[in-house]
């Protein structure tokens, strides 16, 4: 079954709001083995909105609608479906008693407008939203002869989200042809996206019934596989299948083989060999400990650490010897190897990790180009110094910087 | 005018990937006084896409039409605008020779699949695309009697953006009717989205030729005006008499009139005051550290700082008496105080900002719940502390306390 997801709201027209309902949506009608189609973004004009119906309920089978359910006179979901089908809406007194119930609970007096809320096409079902005041509705009707289902969804995330898996999902799943879905997500670190292609096209292609997504962003590289059988047990061992040759291909590139992000691995071996990490960061500027940190529980691996921007601080916090920045720059091999020395010896982390570079726009030379870092990693037995140089904003090469020291604490531990 | 944004893609049609490419061309359109009136999404099945091309070209004037383009079976968005226009495909012999001679100068003989990349409309003009190996095109027709305007465009962003700007824009502006748009960005920082709402409302709804935005995300507001008008002098009256009653309204919530972001304008004031910042980091672990050095030049201003993780750094890097932690708790009004004097002290810098918390999801108790932070600023007269409880995820708590800290130190210096 093909299904359409319309977003209704002028403000996702603008440069600066984007429909993201529609990802977790998506995510949860392929786990029911129901593809998305088209999506379409429209605006709060009855017209418009009536057209772009019309339009998904003629090449697809279910029709979602999120949005313009509320009591505004923007408002205009449940008039331009009615229109399209054309159906009547009906004021539902049940649902009028409970708006007014809704605005005593608040000690509020109900403008007659939000009495629109109450509105129900010709047929349909009144879905139950506790997390907002406008009901969402349920319509299986026909359409120039075909069944189609459609869903009238409120906007709010906090709403349509939950609104969608309590009430819409289960009677998609219903109406569905029964499919099970397996999945399986792997991670890859540092390894460029062509690369990551080159090697894998090859065996993905191979598992036509399989549906592999590469997304990579700054060094990491995620695979999504999805297979959709009659039974989950076929589906699964597909997918298991595909994943171990993949995996195998990607070797050491690989970090994760179940979803999990390059910081909660990180934190997961330091967790396994009892150790803890530090960071001593410059150009990255806090980048790296924001990352791991973003992780619960993760303060009982990592100590903490310096953002040693200034060359002074580099002394302070990082023991780095003022001779030696002068000797070789703050951004060398040796001033990185003494930052991660230093910044453990400090803390008493079993670990000491540190970075320092240059992250533009300007500050770079011929010698020293924007872009280039150097990233050490410290332990009691030795200290490792890796140079790189990432192209691009600065934004940009603070995220490969960050990735690419993370990996290098990765590699160490294995 | 009215335009539709067609994105082409069956990777956007998953829960992982997302058109972006399409809020760029909607601010450059808005600029020029079009609007964006449908977005549509759609995967890489041709039937699938004359539909959706057919579509757009019965309810707008201009239809953009992204992805698509390269070599692969998969790239048909050619194939299927001549399909929904009823024209030919003809293979242009200056655009075979071209994609020989880019192949040759990589050293690489080209597949003939490539050659697609060479199909031309019929009456199509070729938008050069020095960034890649797929032109754009651009097409002047009528559809069922009326004018229409199409452009084929890369999908990557790094070719997307400019040859939109460069080829499909000077087009446009010579096919649309002549306008100006002044443009003006008011940044507030936690001030409650509703409460900014109720506020300003009253004062944009009086000005129904401003397009007002808000647009709020984790204690940061953002305030977009947009006014079209015939000649640029009158549109930018109306958008700064409209911004100057917003400012007044907002007091001292506001922190930005020309959408400077808040680290941005806290390093601006540091550097008129010619003062240094330096942070000591509990539960927002670098989050403070990172945003301050995204900003080019931050150097200057900042000399950077300490994740204070473990009550062992808090001590050796803020110079936390560790009986202090004992008696209080490290989240707490005294040991935000003594962070932020210490990391002052320690760093020699002008101004120590200091914040520890429970950032969650576990680690909450009755009497200090999840949420719970203290920011505490000092300088050489004085530290001051707030006490906040902020609810959601960690991300949202670690998300508003940044925000939080950052408007402190940017009050504390006006």
């Amino acid at each position: 079954m093909k299904s359409e997801i319309i977003a209704v709201g002028s403000e996702m027209l603008t440069p600066y709001r984007q429909d993201t309902n529609s990802l977790f949506l998506t995510e949860k009608l392929n786990e029911i083995g129901v593809s998305v189609a088209f999506k379409t973004i429209v605006g709060d004009r009855q017209k418009d909105l009536v057209n772009a119906i019309r339009g998904a309920l003629a090449r697809t089978d279910i029709v979602l609608i999120m949005g313009g359910l509320g009591p505004t006179e923007d408002d205009l979901t449940r008039e331009a479906v009615a229109e399209a089908l054309s159906l009547t809406l009906r004021r539902d007194a049940p649902l009028v008693a409970a708006l007014h119930a809704r605005a005593a609970s608040w000690r509020m007096t109900m403008p007659d407008n939000n009495l629109k809320q109450a509105d129900v096409i010709e047929g349909a079902t009144v879905l139950p939203n506790p997390n907002g005041s406008a009901p969402g509705q349920w319509i299986d009707t026909t359409f120039e002869g075909f069944r189609k289902i459609l869903a009238l969804i409120p906007g709010p995330p906090s709403e349509c989200k939950p609104l969608f898996e309590t009430e819409c999902l289960p009677r998609i799943r219903a109406a569905a042809p029964k499919r099970f879905i397996a999945k399986r997500t792997l991670k890859a670190a540092m390894i460029p996206e062509s690369q990551a292609d080159k090697l894998l096209a090859p065996i993905y292609q191979t598992y036509t019934d399989v549906e592999t997504t590469i997304l990579a962003h700054n060094g990491d590289i995620q695979l999504t596989l999805l297979c959709s059988k009659k039974n989950i047990e076929t589906a699964q061992q597909r997918v298991d299948e595909l994943a171990s040759l993949m995996e195998e291909a990607l070797d050491d590139w690989l970090y994760s083989s179940e979803g999990e992000s390059l910081e909660q691995i990180v934190l997961y071996y330091l967790g396994l060999r009892q150790a803890t990490l530090a960071t001593a960061e410059s150009c990255t500027g806090g980048l790296i400990a924001q990352r791991i940190t973003s992780v619960p529980g993760s303060s009982r691996s990592f100590v903490g650490g310096a953002v040693v921007y200034s060359n002074e601080l580099k002394a302070a916090f990082a023991g780095v010897q003022p001779e030696l920045i002068e000797k070789h720059g703050a951004v060398s091999e040796e001033v990185a190897k003494a930052m991660a020395a230093g910044i453990r010896q400090r803390t008493g982390a079993t670990l000491g990790l540190a970075i320092t570079g240059i992250a533009g726009p300007t500050g770079g030379t011929d010698a020293k180009p924007v872009g280039l870092v150097y990233i050490a990693v410290s332990d009691a037995q030795r200290t490792d110094v890796l140079e790189r140089t990432f192209r691009g904003s600065r934004t940009r090469v603070r995220e490969w910087s960050a990735q690419q020291a993370l990996d290098l604490v990765r590699r160490r531990l294995m």
